[in-house]
């Protein structure tokens, strides 16, 4: 079965087969209606743009990610969406363009020129939520309120969560006034937690700012990491906001039970993200289970540059674990044409029940999850256990 | 707001807002709800797949419509789906590989390279079920029943069904040995009913076939028109077989209460249909509404072919006319940390209501579509009408 998929379709690409599509559905459902509890309204933005839409600017990344197709109609190049949060800051800038804040959801299929690792999918099913329009901390709590609820309807309860803040490395990054090639590998060498290669590449920098990019892969753990980074990174104005803004989101976390871990050198969240990042673990999953965090700037190029802050999931993902769906069982119908059948097909299928016509010579009642029968017994149509 | 719209997205694409991507969420649900109560289990195809695989051979028309990437991870070409039937196809044949009846359904997005019409969508949002493995008419009527309900949750009571078979037209052209051009000439005069034309591309076959292909575009209207196609058309066996067919059906149909209408010049829904087809339109409905029909060979070249019927929608273009979707009156609550409010909150979320937390300044209470608030009275949490 497994080659035969492979044989048909695109490495990284597969189909969702009924047992799974199932389960990817009702998970769909439950979260976005989980969303609208919170007053996150629904969008669909579309699967293809123009490129100069589509893509943040100087976002490498996720320029890879995205396939370039040529309209035919205006003769520019169109991008393949490989996320939807950039077209959702671009409806809020540009269609809704509210005063107060804007809370918006989507569920929706991105596309992968590439895929992320060796067992990623190349079409995630992306569900994300949303706020625009609010710079408080008050905002990323509730992300990550709905996003740890999200997570329960996937069944992953117990959560890691680990926060950083893009804002320390740009705040340095830019002291610095590295640029170009230099500034991508210092990142790199911090995402990756490669000291020597930092170390060579921070050499000759003005100390303070040399050692705090230095200090960054260095600080992750508890609580007490905060008060490192308070030692370790200079007193810059940017620093010390985003510190601030670490411990403001860590004491409105507490207050709500839960208890962060830092990592000041995550920066893989950054897309487009500028300020509070955050990534949810959990057990025995290799990668993130969810991903978020501030992205304040992302609409400016839309000419409405409102802060913002969101989560997102990949479907696909997540309902992998999820027990198999309990098929709903199904009651046989005979292919006869006859009003009384036809009525009390209908009040069944009515009640929520499935009804399955019997089409055919083979009928396999496995396959059809059947247990049950409609059968005429004294001029009336009746459920029977099947068989009975 | 038209303007940006355009401005910012290629022609004949846009975005679902809130009050519209709601209701085509909702009519979403309910059809596919509606399918799994006739026995149709969901599948989730995917967007891109090798162009090999995506288009039914020498599909002119699909293929004009059918976007094409280069794999970078393989080098072949791959498409971005216009449409599904031929991805379910697949999955009966390759995936499924049932022994008896297999009813699929699925619900996704297509892309169009070039618009269907002035007014059309690029990217129709396809909500479809089709039967696998059962030749008889039976399958034919059940999916002409299931798109009609579907119909009605779209809020279309009155349909107009107009059925045809493209056997007819492929029966004539086999038997003057049409080919390439003239074939296809032939094909879209008879389409547009251009009798002129037509007369001069027919003009040297033997006189039956001739005027068999002559007489289709004529052949439209009320029950009279079986009676004169058996008149008109010459007795081939696979012509005998339609008519029958389209007897076969007009009385199932009409057991149901069904009174169709035919149309035997209808070949536009034959991108890979091969048989009975047919088209559901309504008053006020530019263009069909739902269409179908018989692509038994679709298989074929996925090495098992197997007699197949099934109709498709498009979620975007029915959703349009649904009246507006009330919106879900929400309950504002003050962003406070106090336990108590956070179980208030959650009970209320639990309980189907949409809670929106205060976040900034501004409080549009119009489209937060509030009616209601949270206030601490006496030391307890109540709901009380907003401002009251």
């Amino acid at each position: 079965m497994i080659t035969m998929r492979n044989w048909i379709l695109p490495e990284h690409i597969s189909d969702l087969l009924p047992p799974e599509a199932r389960r990817v559905e009702t998970l769909r459902r439950a979260m976005l209606d989980l969303a609208a509890g919170f007053g996150y309204e629904l969008v669909l933005p579309p699967l293809i743009e123009y490129v100069d839409s589509l893509l943040p600017p100087a976002d490498a990344a996720l320029e890879l990610k995205t396939f370039k197709l040529t309209d035919q109609l205006s003769g520019r190049q169109l991008g393949l969406r490989a996320d939807i949060t950039p077209q959702v800051a671009r409806i809020d800038a540009h269609l809704l363009n509210r005063q107060g804040v804007a809370r918006l959801c989507y569920a929706g299929s991105t596309v992968h020129a590439l895929p992320d690792g060796i067992l990623s999918s190349r079409e995630p099913l992306q569900l994300g939520a949303e706020i625009y329009g609010f710079a408080g901390v008050a905002a990323d709590v509730e992300v990550v309120e709905l996003m740890r609820e999200c997570l329960r309807l996937a069944g992953i309860e117990q959560v890691h969560l680990d926060i950083g803040h893009i804002g320390l490395f740009l705040a340095l990054a830019d002291a610095a006034a590295l640029s170009g090639e230099r500034r991508e590998a210092v990142f790199r060498a911090i995402q990756q937690k490669d000291l020597p290669s930092l170390a060579a590449l921070v050499a000759g920098l003005p100390a303070p700012l040399a050692q705090g990019l230095a200090a960054l892969p260095t600080l992750y753990g508890g609580a007490e990491v905060l008060a490192a980074a308070e030692q370790r990174l200079p007193a810059l104005p940017p620093i010390t906001a985003a510190l601030a803004a670490l411990r403001d989101l860590t004491e409105a976390l507490a207050a709500r039970g839960i208890v962060p871990h830092y990592d000041l050198s995550e920066l893989r969240s950054g897309y487009y993200h500028t300020g509070l990042v955050f990534a949810a673990y959990a057990e025995g999953w290799a990668n993130a289970v969810a991903r978020g965090g501030r992205y304040d700037h992302v609409g400016e190029r839309f000419g409405r540059p409102r802060p913002a802050t969101g989560f997102s999931v990949d479907l696909k993902e997540l309902s992998r674990r999820l027990a198999p769906a309990l098929a709903r069982r199904a009651i046989l119908a005979p292919d006869r044409l006859d009003p009384a059948l036809a009525d009390a097909i209908r009040a069944l299928r009515s009640a929520g029940e499935t009804v399955v016509v019997r089409l055919g010579e083979v009928i396999d009642v496995e396959e059809l999850h059947a247990d049950r029968e409609l059968v005429e017994r004294g001029g009336q149509w009746q459920v029977v256990p099947l068989g009975a």
